[in-house]
Protein backbone atom coordinates (compact mmCIF):
# COMPACT_ATOMS: atom_id res chain seq x y z
CA UNK A 1 0.00 0.00 0.00
CA UNK A 2 2.90 2.32 0.55
CA UNK A 3 3.96 2.07 -2.85
CA UNK A 4 0.84 3.14 -4.10
CA UNK A 5 0.70 6.23 -2.06
CA UNK A 6 4.35 6.64 -3.26
CA UNK A 7 3.25 7.06 -6.71
CA UNK A 8 0.47 8.86 -6.02
CA UNK A 9 2.50 11.46 -4.06
CA UNK A 10 -0.07 10.92 -1.28
CA UNK A 11 -0.25 9.49 2.23
CA UNK A 12 -3.46 8.53 3.45
CA UNK A 13 -4.80 9.50 7.23
CA UNK A 14 -7.26 7.05 7.37
CA UNK A 15 -5.08 3.74 5.83
CA UNK A 16 -8.58 2.14 5.04
CA UNK A 17 -10.11 3.90 3.12
CA UNK A 18 -7.22 2.74 0.53
CA UNK A 19 -7.77 -0.75 1.68
CA UNK A 20 -11.45 -0.32 0.63
CA UNK A 21 -10.97 1.39 -2.61
CA UNK A 22 -8.59 -1.70 -3.98
CA UNK A 23 -11.78 -4.16 -2.90
CA UNK A 24 -13.54 -5.37 -5.49
CA UNK A 25 -17.00 -6.61 -5.24
CA UNK A 26 -16.08 -10.18 -5.78
CA UNK A 27 -14.04 -10.51 -2.53
CA UNK A 28 -15.60 -12.53 -0.20
CA UNK A 29 -15.31 -11.80 3.40
CA UNK A 30 -15.95 -8.34 3.04
CA UNK A 31 -19.09 -6.27 3.14
CA UNK A 32 -17.48 -2.87 2.00
CA UNK A 33 -16.51 -3.08 -1.44
CA UNK A 34 -14.77 0.14 -3.83
CA UNK A 35 -18.41 0.55 -5.76
CA UNK A 36 -19.40 3.56 -3.83
CA UNK A 37 -16.02 5.06 -3.59
CA UNK A 38 -16.02 4.89 -7.53
CA UNK A 39 -19.24 6.95 -7.62
CA UNK A 40 -17.43 9.57 -5.78
CA UNK A 41 -14.10 8.89 -7.58
CA UNK A 42 -15.80 9.41 -11.09
CA UNK A 43 -17.78 12.62 -9.83
CA UNK A 44 -14.43 14.54 -8.27
CA UNK A 45 -12.09 13.04 -11.83
CA UNK A 46 -15.23 14.99 -14.06
CA UNK A 47 -14.92 18.24 -11.97
CA UNK A 48 -10.92 18.29 -11.40
CA UNK A 49 -10.53 17.97 -15.51
CA UNK A 50 -13.55 20.01 -16.32
CA UNK A 51 -11.89 22.57 -14.18
CA UNK A 52 -8.58 21.90 -15.86
CA UNK A 53 -9.36 22.08 -19.23
CA UNK A 54 -11.93 25.36 -18.65
CA UNK A 55 -8.77 27.06 -17.40
CA UNK A 56 -6.14 25.78 -19.93
CA UNK A 57 -7.49 27.56 -22.86
CA UNK A 58 -10.78 29.06 -24.60
CA UNK A 59 -12.05 25.33 -25.65
CA UNK A 60 -15.85 25.41 -26.56
CA UNK A 61 -18.17 23.07 -24.64
CA UNK A 62 -18.46 21.11 -27.27
CA UNK A 63 -14.62 20.10 -27.62
CA UNK A 64 -14.36 20.00 -23.67
CA UNK A 65 -17.03 17.69 -23.20
CA UNK A 66 -15.29 15.36 -25.85
CA UNK A 67 -11.28 15.64 -24.53
CA UNK A 68 -12.95 15.03 -20.72
CA UNK A 69 -14.92 11.78 -21.99
CA UNK A 70 -11.54 10.29 -23.95
CA UNK A 71 -9.60 11.38 -20.24
CA UNK A 72 -12.25 9.97 -17.73
CA UNK A 73 -13.38 6.63 -19.66
CA UNK A 74 -12.06 3.03 -18.88
CA UNK A 75 -9.60 3.02 -21.47
CA UNK A 76 -7.74 6.26 -20.41
CA UNK A 77 -8.42 5.36 -16.44
CA UNK A 78 -7.14 1.50 -16.81
CA UNK A 79 -3.81 2.38 -18.48
CA UNK A 80 -3.13 5.09 -15.42
CA UNK A 81 -3.96 2.19 -12.72
CA UNK A 82 -1.50 0.11 -15.01
CA UNK A 83 1.01 2.75 -14.50
CA UNK A 84 0.39 2.84 -10.45
CA UNK A 85 0.25 -1.41 -10.52
CA UNK A 86 -2.98 -1.27 -8.73
CA UNK A 87 -4.05 -4.64 -10.30
CA UNK A 88 -1.34 -6.21 -8.20
CA UNK A 89 -2.78 -5.00 -4.91
CA UNK A 90 -6.52 -4.84 -5.48
CA UNK A 91 -8.47 -7.53 -3.13
CA UNK A 92 -10.61 -9.60 -5.48
CA UNK A 93 -12.37 -13.25 -5.52
CA UNK A 94 -10.68 -16.34 -6.69
CA UNK A 95 -13.24 -16.68 -9.89
CA UNK A 96 -12.47 -13.10 -10.46
CA UNK A 97 -8.47 -13.83 -10.21
CA UNK A 98 -9.12 -16.75 -12.30
CA UNK A 99 -10.95 -15.08 -14.96
CA UNK A 100 -8.30 -12.24 -15.46
CA UNK A 101 -9.64 -10.05 -13.02
CA UNK A 102 -6.40 -8.26 -12.05
CA UNK A 103 -5.96 -7.04 -15.85
CA UNK A 104 -9.31 -6.76 -16.66
CA UNK A 105 -9.94 -2.77 -17.90
CA UNK A 106 -12.89 -1.87 -16.21
CA UNK A 107 -11.77 -3.33 -12.61
CA UNK A 108 -8.55 -1.14 -13.01
CA UNK A 109 -10.19 1.90 -14.12
CA UNK A 110 -13.42 1.63 -11.24
CA UNK A 111 -10.18 1.04 -8.66
CA UNK A 112 -8.54 3.80 -9.91
CA UNK A 113 -11.88 6.14 -9.47
CA UNK A 114 -12.27 4.47 -5.75
CA UNK A 115 -8.68 5.44 -4.98
CA UNK A 116 -9.07 9.26 -6.56
CA UNK A 117 -12.93 9.29 -4.32
CA UNK A 118 -10.86 8.25 -1.40
CA UNK A 119 -8.28 10.62 -1.35
CA UNK A 120 -10.73 13.09 -1.72
CA UNK A 121 -12.94 12.02 1.76
CA UNK A 122 -9.35 11.57 3.42
CA UNK A 123 -8.41 15.24 2.34
CA UNK A 124 -10.28 18.05 0.62
CA UNK A 125 -10.78 19.40 -3.15
CA UNK A 126 -7.36 21.15 -3.86
CA UNK A 127 -5.39 18.41 -2.34
CA UNK A 128 -6.92 15.76 -4.90
CA UNK A 129 -6.34 18.10 -7.40
CA UNK A 130 -3.12 17.77 -7.44
CA UNK A 131 -2.77 14.56 -7.05
CA UNK A 132 -5.20 13.76 -9.77
CA UNK A 133 -3.61 16.29 -12.42
CA UNK A 134 -0.05 14.67 -11.52
CA UNK A 135 -1.57 11.01 -12.11
CA UNK A 136 -3.28 11.44 -15.01
CA UNK A 137 -0.97 13.97 -16.46
CA UNK A 138 0.20 11.67 -19.28
CA UNK A 139 -3.22 10.91 -20.37
CA UNK A 140 -4.49 14.26 -20.32
CA UNK A 141 -1.41 15.70 -22.57
CA UNK A 142 -2.53 12.90 -24.66
CA UNK A 143 -6.45 13.95 -24.96
CA UNK A 144 -5.46 17.40 -25.55
CA UNK A 145 -3.05 16.33 -28.48
CA UNK A 146 -6.12 13.89 -29.47
CA UNK A 147 -4.32 10.96 -29.12
CA UNK A 148 -6.61 9.44 -26.55
CA UNK A 149 -9.79 8.67 -29.09
CA UNK A 150 -11.32 5.60 -26.87
CA UNK A 151 -13.21 4.39 -29.65
CA UNK A 152 -11.95 4.83 -33.36
CA UNK A 153 -14.41 3.01 -35.31
CA UNK A 154 -17.39 5.38 -33.79
CA UNK A 155 -14.96 8.48 -34.18
CA UNK A 156 -14.36 7.23 -37.53
CA UNK A 157 -18.10 6.69 -38.18
CA UNK A 158 -18.60 10.34 -37.22
CA UNK A 159 -16.00 12.20 -39.37
CA UNK A 160 -17.64 10.40 -42.54
CA UNK A 161 -21.43 11.13 -41.85
CA UNK A 162 -20.12 14.39 -43.36
CA UNK A 163 -19.33 12.60 -47.02
CA UNK A 164 -21.87 10.38 -46.76
CA UNK A 165 -21.51 9.17 -50.28
CA UNK A 166 -18.65 6.82 -48.76
CA UNK A 167 -19.71 3.42 -47.59
CA UNK A 168 -17.57 1.66 -44.64
CA UNK A 169 -16.72 -1.54 -44.78
CA UNK A 170 -14.40 -3.95 -42.48
CA UNK A 171 -13.08 -6.62 -44.36
CA UNK A 172 -11.16 -9.30 -42.40
CA UNK A 173 -8.45 -10.36 -44.66
CA UNK A 174 -7.02 -13.28 -42.98
CA UNK A 175 -6.22 -14.95 -39.75
CA UNK A 176 -3.22 -16.53 -38.72
CA UNK A 177 -2.07 -18.82 -35.68
CA UNK A 178 -3.04 -20.90 -33.79
CA UNK A 179 -7.12 -21.44 -32.44
CA UNK A 180 -6.12 -19.94 -29.17
CA UNK A 181 -4.02 -17.25 -30.03
CA UNK A 182 -5.13 -15.89 -33.55
CA UNK A 183 -4.08 -12.47 -35.10
CA UNK A 184 -7.01 -11.38 -37.16
CA UNK A 185 -5.95 -8.60 -40.55
CA UNK A 186 -8.44 -6.31 -41.01
CA UNK A 187 -9.05 -4.13 -44.29
CA UNK A 188 -10.71 -0.49 -43.96
CA UNK A 189 -12.51 0.07 -47.17
CA UNK A 190 -14.42 3.36 -48.26
CA UNK A 191 -17.13 1.93 -51.16
CA UNK A 192 -14.77 -0.98 -51.76
CA UNK A 193 -11.34 0.62 -52.07
CA UNK A 194 -9.36 -0.41 -49.14
CA UNK A 195 -8.14 2.69 -46.90
CA UNK A 196 -5.89 1.09 -44.20
CA UNK A 197 -5.23 -1.97 -42.40
CA UNK A 198 -4.91 -3.08 -39.00
CA UNK A 199 -4.30 -6.52 -36.64
CA UNK A 200 -5.40 -7.88 -33.34
CA UNK A 201 -5.82 -10.57 -31.00
CA UNK A 202 -9.22 -10.16 -32.05
CA UNK A 203 -11.47 -9.18 -35.17
CA UNK A 204 -12.81 -6.09 -32.80
CA UNK A 205 -9.35 -5.10 -31.69
CA UNK A 206 -8.17 -5.24 -35.48
CA UNK A 207 -10.97 -3.30 -36.90
CA UNK A 208 -10.38 -0.74 -34.35
CA UNK A 209 -6.82 -0.56 -34.81
CA UNK A 210 -7.85 -0.29 -38.69
CA UNK A 211 -9.74 2.84 -38.00
CA UNK A 212 -7.17 4.44 -36.02
CA UNK A 213 -4.77 3.84 -38.70
CA UNK A 214 -6.86 5.54 -41.03
CA UNK A 215 -7.85 8.48 -38.93
CA UNK A 216 -4.10 9.04 -38.11
CA UNK A 217 -3.57 9.12 -41.71
CA UNK A 218 -5.98 11.26 -41.89
CA UNK A 219 -4.81 13.21 -38.96
CA UNK A 220 -1.51 13.55 -40.60
CA UNK A 221 -2.42 14.95 -43.55
CA UNK A 222 -4.91 17.56 -42.37
CA UNK B 1 -28.18 41.21 -9.76
CA UNK B 2 -27.56 42.29 -5.74
CA UNK B 3 -30.98 40.30 -5.88
CA UNK B 4 -29.76 37.14 -6.73
CA UNK B 5 -26.19 37.35 -5.12
CA UNK B 6 -28.36 38.15 -2.11
CA UNK B 7 -30.85 34.78 -2.87
CA UNK B 8 -28.00 32.73 -3.22
CA UNK B 9 -26.38 33.95 -0.48
CA UNK B 10 -22.77 34.93 -2.16
CA UNK B 11 -21.49 37.91 -3.64
CA UNK B 12 -18.95 37.81 -6.57
CA UNK B 13 -15.62 39.47 -6.31
CA UNK B 14 -15.51 39.11 -10.05
CA UNK B 15 -18.97 40.82 -11.20
CA UNK B 16 -18.52 40.27 -14.67
CA UNK B 17 -18.46 36.05 -13.77
CA UNK B 18 -22.05 36.61 -13.21
CA UNK B 19 -23.55 38.17 -16.03
CA UNK B 20 -21.64 35.91 -18.47
CA UNK B 21 -23.11 33.34 -16.23
CA UNK B 22 -27.01 35.12 -17.44
CA UNK B 23 -26.17 35.27 -21.04
CA UNK B 24 -27.66 32.96 -23.44
CA UNK B 25 -25.76 32.11 -26.77
CA UNK B 26 -28.77 33.96 -28.54
CA UNK B 27 -27.94 37.29 -26.67
CA UNK B 28 -26.30 39.63 -29.92
CA UNK B 29 -23.32 41.77 -29.86
CA UNK B 30 -21.70 39.29 -26.99
CA UNK B 31 -19.14 36.96 -27.75
CA UNK B 32 -18.96 35.21 -24.40
CA UNK B 33 -21.90 33.41 -23.66
CA UNK B 34 -22.59 30.94 -20.56
CA UNK B 35 -22.24 27.33 -22.63
CA UNK B 36 -18.66 26.99 -20.69
CA UNK B 37 -19.72 28.14 -17.60
CA UNK B 38 -22.57 25.68 -17.86
CA UNK B 39 -20.11 22.95 -18.42
CA UNK B 40 -18.20 23.46 -15.61
CA UNK B 41 -21.00 24.07 -13.44
CA UNK B 42 -22.66 20.66 -14.38
CA UNK B 43 -19.46 18.93 -13.08
CA UNK B 44 -19.27 21.07 -9.75
CA UNK B 45 -23.19 20.03 -8.93
CA UNK B 46 -22.44 16.21 -9.44
CA UNK B 47 -19.31 16.52 -7.38
CA UNK B 48 -21.11 18.71 -4.34
CA UNK B 49 -24.30 16.27 -4.92
CA UNK B 50 -22.47 12.93 -5.05
CA UNK B 51 -20.49 13.98 -1.69
CA UNK B 52 -23.41 15.04 -0.32
CA UNK B 53 -25.52 11.80 -1.32
CA UNK B 54 -22.39 9.46 0.04
CA UNK B 55 -22.13 11.18 3.39
CA UNK B 56 -25.97 11.25 4.02
CA UNK B 57 -26.17 7.67 4.59
CA UNK B 58 -25.11 4.32 3.05
CA UNK B 59 -26.74 4.51 0.05
CA UNK B 60 -25.60 1.83 -2.48
CA UNK B 61 -23.99 3.30 -5.94
CA UNK B 62 -27.17 2.37 -8.12
CA UNK B 63 -29.37 4.70 -5.42
CA UNK B 64 -27.06 7.47 -5.59
CA UNK B 65 -26.59 7.61 -8.88
CA UNK B 66 -30.67 7.64 -9.43
CA UNK B 67 -31.13 10.45 -6.70
CA UNK B 68 -28.02 12.92 -8.51
CA UNK B 69 -29.86 12.04 -11.86
CA UNK B 70 -33.04 13.42 -10.27
CA UNK B 71 -31.47 16.70 -8.48
CA UNK B 72 -29.10 17.28 -11.00
CA UNK B 73 -31.84 17.48 -14.08
CA UNK B 74 -32.99 19.91 -15.84
CA UNK B 75 -36.63 19.62 -14.46
CA UNK B 76 -35.28 20.07 -10.70
CA UNK B 77 -32.61 22.88 -12.00
CA UNK B 78 -35.32 24.95 -14.19
CA UNK B 79 -37.45 25.03 -10.52
CA UNK B 80 -34.20 26.30 -8.60
CA UNK B 81 -33.41 28.66 -11.11
CA UNK B 82 -37.04 30.05 -10.91
CA UNK B 83 -37.06 30.49 -7.27
CA UNK B 84 -33.89 32.24 -8.08
CA UNK B 85 -35.70 34.20 -10.36
CA UNK B 86 -32.93 33.81 -13.04
CA UNK B 87 -35.21 34.02 -16.08
CA UNK B 88 -35.81 37.81 -15.52
CA UNK B 89 -32.21 38.71 -15.18
CA UNK B 90 -31.19 36.14 -18.03
CA UNK B 91 -29.65 38.15 -21.23
CA UNK B 92 -31.38 36.57 -24.32
CA UNK B 93 -31.76 37.68 -27.72
CA UNK B 94 -34.91 39.17 -28.99
CA UNK B 95 -35.85 35.62 -31.04
CA UNK B 96 -35.39 33.66 -27.59
CA UNK B 97 -37.44 36.72 -25.58
CA UNK B 98 -40.69 36.32 -27.99
CA UNK B 99 -40.50 32.60 -28.09
CA UNK B 100 -40.98 32.21 -24.63
CA UNK B 101 -36.73 31.88 -23.56
CA UNK B 102 -37.22 32.97 -20.10
CA UNK B 103 -39.66 30.39 -18.86
CA UNK B 104 -37.32 27.88 -21.27
CA UNK B 105 -36.36 24.82 -18.97
CA UNK B 106 -33.23 24.35 -20.68
CA UNK B 107 -32.56 28.00 -20.47
CA UNK B 108 -33.19 27.72 -16.98
CA UNK B 109 -31.28 24.80 -15.76
CA UNK B 110 -28.57 25.64 -18.03
CA UNK B 111 -28.19 29.18 -16.46
CA UNK B 112 -28.35 27.74 -13.18
CA UNK B 113 -25.46 25.59 -14.08
CA UNK B 114 -23.33 28.42 -15.20
CA UNK B 115 -24.49 30.49 -12.06
CA UNK B 116 -22.79 27.74 -10.09
CA UNK B 117 -19.65 26.81 -12.38
CA UNK B 118 -19.24 31.25 -12.14
CA UNK B 119 -19.38 31.14 -7.89
CA UNK B 120 -16.75 28.17 -8.26
CA UNK B 121 -14.65 30.24 -10.20
CA UNK B 122 -14.59 33.11 -8.44
CA UNK B 123 -14.46 31.16 -5.14
CA UNK B 124 -13.41 27.17 -4.55
CA UNK B 125 -15.14 24.17 -4.09
CA UNK B 126 -16.02 24.60 0.09
CA UNK B 127 -17.26 27.91 -0.77
CA UNK B 128 -19.75 26.98 -3.49
CA UNK B 129 -20.41 23.47 -1.81
CA UNK B 130 -22.66 25.70 0.64
CA UNK B 131 -24.64 27.79 -1.61
CA UNK B 132 -25.41 24.96 -3.93
CA UNK B 133 -26.77 22.95 -0.74
CA UNK B 134 -28.34 26.39 0.44
CA UNK B 135 -30.21 26.90 -3.33
CA UNK B 136 -31.01 22.81 -3.57
CA UNK B 137 -31.65 22.08 -0.30
CA UNK B 138 -35.68 21.79 -1.20
CA UNK B 139 -34.75 19.59 -4.67
CA UNK B 140 -32.27 17.46 -2.49
CA UNK B 141 -34.66 16.73 0.28
CA UNK B 142 -37.49 15.64 -2.09
CA UNK B 143 -35.46 13.19 -4.27
CA UNK B 144 -33.97 11.79 -1.15
CA UNK B 145 -37.65 11.13 0.21
CA UNK B 146 -38.33 9.71 -3.54
CA UNK B 147 -40.47 12.45 -4.68
CA UNK B 148 -38.89 13.81 -7.31
CA UNK B 149 -39.24 11.10 -9.83
CA UNK B 150 -40.80 13.11 -12.39
CA UNK B 151 -42.89 10.30 -14.13
CA UNK B 152 -43.06 6.93 -12.60
CA UNK B 153 -44.69 5.35 -15.94
CA UNK B 154 -41.80 6.09 -17.80
CA UNK B 155 -39.64 4.63 -15.51
CA UNK B 156 -41.44 1.76 -15.37
CA UNK B 157 -41.94 1.25 -19.15
CA UNK B 158 -37.92 1.43 -19.13
CA UNK B 159 -37.01 -0.84 -16.78
CA UNK B 160 -39.34 -3.54 -18.65
CA UNK B 161 -37.75 -2.92 -22.16
CA UNK B 162 -35.15 -4.92 -20.83
CA UNK B 163 -38.06 -8.04 -20.41
CA UNK B 164 -39.67 -7.61 -24.00
CA UNK B 165 -42.24 -10.35 -23.46
CA UNK B 166 -43.99 -8.37 -20.56
CA UNK B 167 -47.08 -6.53 -22.16
CA UNK B 168 -47.75 -3.80 -19.83
CA UNK B 169 -51.25 -2.55 -19.27
CA UNK B 170 -53.15 -0.04 -17.20
CA UNK B 171 -56.90 -1.41 -16.42
CA UNK B 172 -59.69 1.07 -14.66
CA UNK B 173 -61.15 -1.37 -12.14
CA UNK B 174 -63.49 1.19 -10.38
CA UNK B 175 -64.46 4.98 -10.00
CA UNK B 176 -65.85 6.12 -6.55
CA UNK B 177 -67.46 9.00 -5.55
CA UNK B 178 -69.51 11.88 -7.20
CA UNK B 179 -68.72 13.44 -10.54
CA UNK B 180 -66.66 15.98 -9.43
CA UNK B 181 -64.62 14.18 -6.51
CA UNK B 182 -63.73 11.25 -8.11
CA UNK B 183 -61.37 8.61 -6.67
CA UNK B 184 -60.17 6.02 -9.51
CA UNK B 185 -58.72 2.75 -8.93
CA UNK B 186 -56.14 1.34 -11.75
CA UNK B 187 -54.65 -1.97 -12.07
CA UNK B 188 -51.47 -2.30 -13.31
CA UNK B 189 -50.93 -5.32 -15.52
CA UNK B 190 -48.46 -7.58 -16.58
CA UNK B 191 -49.73 -9.78 -19.89
CA UNK B 192 -52.74 -9.24 -18.23
CA UNK B 193 -51.69 -9.98 -14.67
CA UNK B 194 -52.27 -7.97 -11.51
CA UNK B 195 -48.73 -6.66 -10.27
CA UNK B 196 -49.62 -3.70 -8.28
CA UNK B 197 -52.16 -1.04 -7.52
CA UNK B 198 -52.87 2.60 -7.65
CA UNK B 199 -55.72 5.56 -6.98
CA UNK B 200 -55.70 8.43 -7.73
CA UNK B 201 -57.92 11.84 -8.09
CA UNK B 202 -57.64 11.43 -12.06
CA UNK B 203 -56.93 8.22 -14.24
CA UNK B 204 -53.46 9.83 -14.72
CA UNK B 205 -52.44 10.08 -11.31
CA UNK B 206 -53.80 6.69 -10.14
CA UNK B 207 -51.50 5.29 -13.25
CA UNK B 208 -48.38 6.88 -11.84
CA UNK B 209 -49.25 5.47 -8.35
CA UNK B 210 -49.65 1.73 -10.17
CA UNK B 211 -45.99 2.64 -11.72
CA UNK B 212 -44.62 3.73 -8.45
CA UNK B 213 -46.01 0.83 -5.97
CA UNK B 214 -44.47 -1.14 -8.19
CA UNK B 215 -41.39 0.25 -8.70
CA UNK B 216 -41.22 0.69 -4.54
CA UNK B 217 -42.30 -3.03 -4.29
CA UNK B 218 -39.69 -3.89 -6.45
CA UNK B 219 -37.19 -2.00 -4.89
CA UNK B 220 -37.80 -3.43 -1.37
CA UNK B 221 -37.33 -7.12 -2.87
CA UNK B 222 -33.97 -6.28 -4.28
Amino acid sequence: MKRIEDRIAYTFKDKELLKVALTHSSHSGTTTNNERLEFLGDAVLELIISEYLFKYNKLSEGKMTKIRSNIVCAESLSQAASDLNLGEYMLLGKGEIVTGGRKRKSNLANAFEAVMGAVFLDSDYDTTKKVVLGTLEKNIELALSGGLIKDYKTELQEQIQKHSDNAIEYVLEKSEGPEHNKTFFIDLTFNGVVVSKGTGKSKKEAEQNAAKNYLFKDKKSE
